[in-house]
């Protein structure tokens, strides 16, 4: 690896000199920030930093950009395609030090992080004010690896995605400046939207060493409820309806039979095995009835049966995580396995369709792959479960997630609604974007001229050369 | 102006011949093309184009660029800081006969317009449908200007600016390619965020030719209300905490005593000439009425009196009308003058200091201004009514628009909410962005390397050179 960057030594030697033990080599830590929760094979950095502060990170970048030597950003682990290989070698830079929550101010529902704060610690600190961050993805993810990959969750139909929820963002450029990529107010019209370029740019062109998020009053009241249907359609034409209607649903997150199946098993719950939906409505007593009952009506249209509602709080509880489990849940499903998790979006209208050809395809196919789905936003999720040292299974998901991929960008869709692009999707840049590749390759030169900002990610490899 | 550009003979040769007619050098036309709404010094191109599809728009780029003339994209001349001043001579590019409502999809809540189309022409198009578009700046915008802008209005605080409601868009490059932003699909993770770099880009990165734009079901019940306050303050903090309790108010509005005599005046209203709350809630019957009731609870407690609510729809358009025509209403305050209109944003905790400092100055200054403002989303507007001959009256709304800038940046707020830059902000970058404007810097000259599109607008003179 060394002789990738002849002055790797030197940069190693001035960054223990910096850090001290927080400078690491040793190959179980370098083992450990080379893998996410992906399928992806893991490929190690040369060497760890673990920093404390927007400075030091500012110090770090300083000097791998002297040497041209690559830093890869390192939060919780939990990208789903490969964001965090060192596929360069070069510098993982782990900010789970970097864990405090600088600021909150329930007068302007916001508060101020650092990059390592974890979503739940953050919705634990918050508790007592009476606020909430509704960004969820399965995992317990750090908030900078959310603004990085533009995550969003079960909530985003309601409240939108980490695009929708950041106010501004420190960040440390490539040259080692920091910057703040806006400001508090809720709006600004002052020059091109740094903050927007900076979420999900998956540390390609900075590092996220702060970041301001709008935070949400926890509503008055809440409730679940769950719902099944004959069919995977029905279930979809629920959806559709209701979103169409404008009900301002909190939660509406459909799981296939397979899926219930999966959960059932590994979350100890008894819904019948049947297409599903999990749905969650915020707003004053009132309210909420009148939007179940509204949902209620819809879904009996279209032949549902069952449909639950509670509001204890640990019913709830036990639904959603079952739900956040999901991935878990599907792993379980055959010893020795792992998930090749994947998703795509598309308009709405199209999400019928594209979820039954997808079906189709997977019933022709001998993988197993539940799917579960933010469906309220023409997002879903497949997980194929494999065992990916078999080089067949490997094959079979590649070749059904292309299909995937080529049927949502047919219907105006996108190859990755909210895990992002990291290695698995850059080779459907191109196809998805065309032209407009140039542009971001463009943006990624000009702001990170010896790329080595996460090289090797987001661009497929013609416009990053 | 020819000497600028020594080919623009040539240049002219071949916009006429693609267009014919529709290239002019009339002085007319080239005169009301350098012009906008706002009080900054018009400066004319050298010639106008009228463009009907995105390849003739693309064929002009083309020309231009290989001769090195600016281009300036022209909607509807609505602007409020000279974003269509050709301040560098060269084409203006009117977009007005792109005005196709190009597909709505009532399923998907969404739709494709050509950059003419205004605001009131789409939502006239759509009653049909029980659709709506909400952004609304005061005058009768093109949606590519308000794209350009980042524009946002009165509904913004419930429903988002323009950068919330683009899903994506067609633009041509300064190199005359033609790319999408984006899909339609709700979300997505797929590499850097174009459609939102592009939003608020001010023409400098390319012409926008197509715009995606989310619409809204019509809500089943609209009210409307207006509340007088016995001082500015208790107005502004009624205003907070209704946004603090999570109330999903449409519009809120607050115009000052000044701004409600102007308007009681021009609109011949007969409100109380106190500081005044608009308000507008969405929804259904019950729930119109329960958010109407919780804010009157509010106000009542900030000593509010006379909380009139009505959903008769001839009382709501005439005040809504009132409420658009705030800056003519103030223009007719003074026989032949003008006004500079200047806008900022603050957090919302800041917000009653922000107006009560501004207001403190202008009861100090010679100069009569209005203010009225979108107080839900901490942005607010003045309205300095000058004569623009008479340099002490300039220099004074210089003056205090400075004032006011300054102290907007101080309460980490921003120079422009919704107008944008244009030529009138350019000087504050520095001071709003610091070292940030070099990144903003960058991507004009990656993307724009011969600075032709839009020149001398957004970046402040020495980050552009």
């Amino acid at each position: 690896m060394t002789a990738r960057y002849p002055d790797l030594d030197q940069v190693i030697q001035k960054l223990t000199h910096l850090l001290g033990e927080r400078c690491s080599t040793a190959a179980a830590v370098r083992e450990q920030h080379g893998k996410d929760e992906s399928w992806h094979f893991p490929e190690a950095p040369d060497v760890v930093c673990f920093a404390r502060s927007t400075e030091e990170v500012s110090e770090i970048v300083k000097i791998c950009a002297a040497h041209k030597v690559p830093i890869i950003p390192f939060g919780a682990g939990t990208s789903l395609e490969g964001h965090v290989t060192a596929v360069q070698g070069g510098v993982s830079l782990d900010l789970n030090e970097m864990n405090e929550i600088l600021r909150v101010s329930p007068e302007d529902l916001d508060c101020t992080v650092q990059p390592g704060v974890r979503r739940k610690q953050l919705n634990e600190f918050l508790r007592d004010t009476g606020l909430f961050f509704p960004i969820d993805p399965g995992a317990d993810a750090s908030i900078g690896g959310m603004a990085s990959t533009r995550a969003s969750g079960t909530n985003a139909v309601r409240y939108g995605t980490m695009r929708e929820n950041i106010l501004s963002m420190k960040v440390v450029l490539p040259n080692g400046k920091i910057i703040s990529t806006g400001h508090r107010s809720k709006k600004s019209a002052a020059g091109y939207d740094l903050t927007k370029l900076y979420i999900g740019s998956e540390g390609t062109l900075g590092i996220i060493t702060e970041i301001t998020l709008k935070l949400y009053g926890i509503p008055e009241a809440i409730s679940a409820a769950t719902v099944s249907f004959p069919d995977i359609e029905s279930a979809v034409q629920s959806v559709i309806l209701t979103i169409q209607s404008g009900i301002p649903i909190a939660r509406i997150e459909l799981l296939d039979d397979v899926q219930v199946d999966a959960i059932n098993k590994y979350s100890n719950l008894d819904l019948a095995v049947q297409p599903t939906l999990f749905l969650e409505f915020h707003g004053s007593d009132a309210y909420v009835k009148e939007q179940a009952e509204q949902v209620n009506d819809i879904c009996s249209k279209f032949g549902a049966e069952g449909f639950q509602w509670t509001t204890k709080l640990e019913d709830r509880t036990k639904l959603w995580q079952a739900r956040h489990d999901a991935a878990y849940a599907a792993i379980a499903l055959r010893n020795g396995a792992q998930i090749w998790a994947t998703d795509v979006c598309v308009p709405i209208s199209r999400l019928a369709d594209c979820i039954m050809e997808t079906k189709q395809d997977l019933d022709e196919s001998f993988l197993i792959a539940p799917l579960v789905g933010h469906v309220g936003d023409g997002n879903f999720h497949l997980s194929f479960v494999i065992k990916k040292e078999n080089p067949e299974e490997l094959k079979e998901a590649e070749r059904l997630n292309g299909r995937l991929i080529e049927r949502a960008l047919a219907m105006d869709g996108t190859c990755t609604g909210e895990h992002g692009v990291g290695i698995g999707k850059k080779k459907y840049m191109y196809r998805e974007h065309g032209d407009a590749v140039e542009v971001m390759a463009a943006l990624k030169a000009a702001l990170d001229p010896d790329n080595i900002m996460n090289p090797g990610k987001i661009l497929p490899d013609m416009a990053a050369e």
